[in-house]
């Protein structure tokens, strides 16, 4: 027997079961050919259930193993396509926009805990993925509306639940922009842009596989199987359709108007996130968990023309609008880290917002692994908790500058600059032995040349 | 008679007079040669005064040509330098760091009015010049906290004052790096960086030049003026010195923990902002007003090494740390605009936030006009009402994703899409005078190439 | 099959069950002889399940026959009590402290729907039964974490959802100090006390009664029932040991600092509120429902003696000390009503904090009746409502000053006053159909003598 | 030369000079025949200054004796009557409501400190007077936003700085009422009030007297002063037409809506408060001060009959509406004290807040005393800092439930519960040295029967 529910559950998900044996098939593509697994009326509060990004590939062991061979062909397991209607029983048309509710959210009962990871850089990477090359991982146990690690001791902190992931379905036409844009970045970006060399991250796109595709009713193998394969958009880039938005305070009460490019608006959710830093830097850096949501649409006949304004060659380079909710964490005092857009070897850049925000990230890491903390546990903590990314400036040519906001409350010792030295006490304290491995590519390291440590 | 004052007076401003005519000179550079206008002790509130960046150039008139033939070689007039002594009469010293409390701060009384400006193109421009090249300016008047503007009526706001440039005296070694890897840029940066394609302000940075500075106590036209005048860094950018940071929760109870780089720090502010939104999108685009702080130092010995990693070459190569002060207006609605890094040509872009940022703003603008605004009008808002600007994703290749939120309350209308269509009243009521003039440079404009409008 | 949850859940509801029915029996009163029906460790977090405060008694069905004959012998049902032991088996001790936090919190699944209701005068009645001496009710319906009524149209918001009473078991000692003072107030208050007058409640005081006893696993009829029902407090009011505390911020992350009188503290609770304003006015005035608390307690051993003073005679004259937590929904803007302490007939008293309140409240429901509702509508709303009650001034003799503060965002509409007049629109659309009982009883009702309508 | 101000100065104060020497004379009594010493129109900023509630009276030397000895007679010096017509010159009607927004508010310049105090027992007292009786002082200096003081060690906290007083002048008929109600209290009050024997405050009221009072421009000595002087109302309480509403919250951005009485509503405001506790308990509680308003007034036509129901026998029975403005210091965590209406000899009073709340403050107040404080410098604090006092529960009978909760981040040491003892270091480290003077009186101070200390 399932625990009862006062709203409908038009998606379930069985925690004893793998991904793809669920009784409602789960899918990892944006296409517009994957059939909707569900139909919800508008006004209807109606329950989505997902499994965390990697389906449970990564697991509450305290090892780095799964994080490191992970594979990111598979990512995001997402629940839907949800077929919209309204009251009159018509479906949501393209053009129209669809608000999405989130009334509720949280962790699927019975599976309070979460996972916050560092790619290996071979496998992906992250934000920094240059100064932390190996797999790392912490896991993360949920107190209710609290999080805390073991593997990253003296911190505790409210969750901003939120879904990383919400997005309707590509039109055909919109899916070939993507598939072509990306492409040519693959092809031609190495050469062309110098933010490749501050930004390690590779691939610099993760264009359509046949490999580790799910999607959903289509059965795998057949022909219409592999032309949709090929053909569907991967989940982890946000584009026009929303999608990996990971909007940290997307979160209860938080309201998304998404436009709709097919039939029924095809609406898909998932990588659900217990807490994130804005950025996300680590890559898997959220504390990714299954969860639920209650959610409650409404359609906004011919929206996308009222309201959105195509920023881009056609009417279909548009974006989502986002409302944020009433309920979130208070915090008091912040600590404020800053970057400016000059990279690690002392070049100068143009107004450039990433590499501003990477030396403000790589300040906030140095400056709190001072309090007892190794650079890695420090690096895992700033993805997840619930510090503010801000672009400051991005007029004074020609550096943008751009900050870090962390809450000074989540930590159980001060760690605001004193006029005395930083306490020796807590440098003894912390716990340093963090699931890690060790890191067998060739990609060299990038070393802040003039730091001591 | 001046007002008196609790707290000792130690840069005082007649605001009859120009700034070449202040009792304690001001200065426009960044140089550690530029001789201290003042000492003060540790411990002790002081009052600093402030004309406003443009010393006055910029006026309350109803017209823009001041803003389209504003010279950018004079800005930004700054207080100071500041020797800054502990309470036993020594100085502070390279490799400490500079606790700067913002104990209090306000427009000065009798000039409770400010501008939002955008430059002309060929003047400079700021986020959006290729959308929006005209120079045009809107006068806000303050009435106590809040501020409204006959320019871009239905709005009014409360102000989060904060000086956007705080900072030390930099080093003749720092100084040396700054102008070197600025120099660089301009040489070379055209042939390299795709992000100029985007964001097409210019020039690229600026230089030393010897027009238009104002060096304090240095006498114009003598041969040390002259060295000083061609080494010394423009005050437009922020750096390691901190500088001008427009961080703009920087207000009431703040902290900002500066690195010393000469004997005494020699700190100077000014460019305050009556309010500022994050990004300062229309370049000139807080609210730029003339004003005072209420500062009290501390000094943390050595605390560069204690809590700064140097992040590049040299052991100079830092960043400022901030502390929020606890006093904000408190918003409880916010609308989100988001924005991914694919441009308005529809080229995609990797991890570029800059971009990504862009999209966020002009997604914004094209939505807040369709309530009663020409864009110019949300453009120049959104520079200066205090929204927020967030790296939301910044490592899902190759989307970087950027958010602007904006306070719904600040309207005196319900901005929210709503199932209904816009009402068309207000698109009626909202005044589109504000003061503009034509552009008549050759750069072209960017269009919307699938916008209607 | 249960659904599972990750913390042991020591107290289950089978809502399908009657309160006596329930797999572990509660109880209703309080008394050192009810034995612990659970038993928890420190640090461990366990789920704690309720019926609501009437155990099903009121339903929802449209109608108020419900309330007006609702027995209040049987009120509250409590959950537990849970002996709680330190993590080496020592239970918490008389003396020591009981640290409770609330990790978690929420409605039962599938029950997601409460009640507000005035009682009928003769049944008890409420903080202006004299005004409002009919029987009312109104149903609320969650949509995750908002609620909205049929009843009460126009308004929704997000609950601050706490439970209305957290407890531990009185010693015999401290079970007498109770039972003395309020059989006292019962036999000579009407003589000696002015307040009577103005605040009409009746009873004074609930003594102990045999009738609608539960005790847990005492076993009804047996002579220890009888001995224990007829000394056992009820649980009405809020007294040293907590209980009803109807503190409406004590909500997710929230603690409490429990005195313990008896071995193992014996802790109860109950009362799930969705949601409730300052004072709980119309007495069964929040959104009453069933519910689960995630709990966690630590033991401060001797930490009466170290954080609480008696107040009073005894060492026992002691009160729990509240945390509130970090998470919840943010208001920006409230309409603020004053009462003074003079009563509806003209009358002066003297600091009296209940009188002006009173009058604050009237004032209130009066305000918002001009909005389109009903003051029946408005003094249930505010009763649930996320509203503020404040003693603003206690000293400027003679009169009190106390304050009732609403968040205005809770309205669909904008009540604030206008220099036009208040739009008759709305007044037209609310729906007046609220489930109402007639009052057959005989004592008479208020009037504000001046009021018109 | 007076400081320019863009706003029009209507009520200026020189420090340097006596209140009665004042340009434009003070008054300290409600009649509807103290002429207007200014007159303003709807939509103008204007200014207005004030001395601090004492006229200058109580200094900034560190000794108590002139609290001992103050004159309760000679307060409150308001500024004032000011006379307010519309844009046509049309004055303020009676049945109108007075619309008064607070746009900025602060000490006044060159005098940046205040003054909490405890009146002593045979001079008034205040809300704990029979547990402190002796006449005790602190001096708090202002850094900016930030108070502190040298007699209360260990604590600092941002303003929420407010006029104590607002009003507008009462019709003669308005102030019969008033005066009659309070002699009746006066006369009677002993006999019939319980709540006279918990709250010691003496006199009951404070009727008209010649004696220490000041009519503005009406001269001393003449038979028209000695008229009104026997007939007007003493400012020390709240009333129907504002007053003394001691509402902590009504800062920057706030709005009055203040009933019109008379003929060009003859608004007065004093009593600035750089900051309050709910109930400023001390009674001369906030930190007083001297200070400045810029107000801006609007008239609503009618309204008094449009938005206020009256609450008693006539249709002056009024009260004003507020609401508060968006700009308040942030904080993220409170420790909250419990009290029940039950007193201190352990005797039952039935649903009395007031008794309440008097529990809920002493009980705050021995508990911080463990942190290093004696109990004045606790009663002080908790007067003047920006604490909250709610009314929890007002329907469970016997029993009212009042909470006190206090901001922790004032202090410069974790003030909550700990598993371990109380630090015993911070006991010593506190001044107690805080100016007092011995209590010479022979009513009795109550005790605490079982508190050992």
């Amino acid at each position: 027997m399932e625990a009862s529910h006062s709203c409908r559950v038009v998606i379930p998900i069985d925690l004893k079961k793998k991904p793809r044996e669920q009784k409602i098939p789960l899918h990892n593509r944006w296409h517009p050919d994957i059939p909707p697994v569900a139909e919800v009326r508008t006004g209807e509060v109606f329950r989505v259930e997902m499994v965390d990004f990697s389906g449970g590939g990564i697991t509450k062991e305290y090892t780095a193993e799964d994080i490191k061979y992970a594979d990111p062909s598979i990512v995001h397991y997402l629940s839907g396509p949800i077929r919209v209607l309204d009251v009159d029983g018509n479906p949501a048309k393209p053009g129209d926009l669809l608000a999405v509710e989130i009334c509720n959210l949280g962790p699927l009962p019975g599976d309070e805990w979460g996972f916050t990871a560092i790619f290996d850089r071979e496998n992906g990477g992250g934000f920094l993925t240059d100064h932390f090359p190996c797999a790392t991982k912490a896991i993360w146990y949920f107190e209710g509306i609290y999080a805390y690690s073991p593997h990253i001791p003296g911190v505790r902190f409210p969750g901003l639940t939120h879904p990383g992931i919400v997005g309707t379905a590509p039109s055909m036409e919109l899916l070939n922009i993507w598939n072509e844009r990306e492409r040519e970045l693959v092809e031609t970006g190495l050469q062309s842009l110098k933010l490749c060399e501050v930004v390690h991250s590779r691939p610099l796109a993760n264009l359509p596989s046949t490999k580790g595709c799910f999607l959903g009713k289509i059965e795998e193998g057949t022909p219409e199987w592999e032309r949709i394969a090929r053909e569907a958009a991967r989940t982890i880039p946000g584009r026009e359709n929303g999608g990996n938005c990971d909007i940290k305070n997307l979160s209860r009460g938080s309201k998304v108007y998404l436009p709709v490019f097919v039939d029924g608006a095809n609406l898909s959710t998932g990588d659900m996130h217990f807490s994130q830093g804005d950025g996300e830097v680590a890559f898997c850096g959220a504390i990714e968990m299954s969860g639920f949501l209650e959610l409650k649409c409404e359609i906004i006949r011919d929206g996308m023309k009222e309201y959105l304004t195509p920023m881009g060659p056609t009417p279909l380079h548009v974006n989502p609008i986002f409302e944020i909710g009433p309920v979130e964490p208070r915090f008091s005092e912040w600590l404020v880290f800053e970057g400016i857009s000059v990279d690690e070897s002392g070049r100068q850049h143009f107004l450039d917002a990433t590499v501003a925000y990477k030396r403000a990230v790589l300040n906030a890491i140095d400056y709190l692994s001072r309090f007892g903390y190794t650079k890695e546990q420090v690096y895992l903590l700033l993805s997840c908790c619930p510090c503010e990314g801000r672009i400051s400036g991005i007029v004074d040519s020609p550096n943008a500058l751009a900050t870090l906001a962390i809450p000074t409350s989540i930590f159980d010792q001060d760690i605001r600059p004193k006029t005395n030295k930083v306490p020796t006490g807590p440098r003894l304290v912390r716990n340093p032995d963090i699931p890690q491995c060790t890191y067998d590519g060739k990609l060299p390291t990038t070393k802040n040349p003039s730091a001591t440590a």
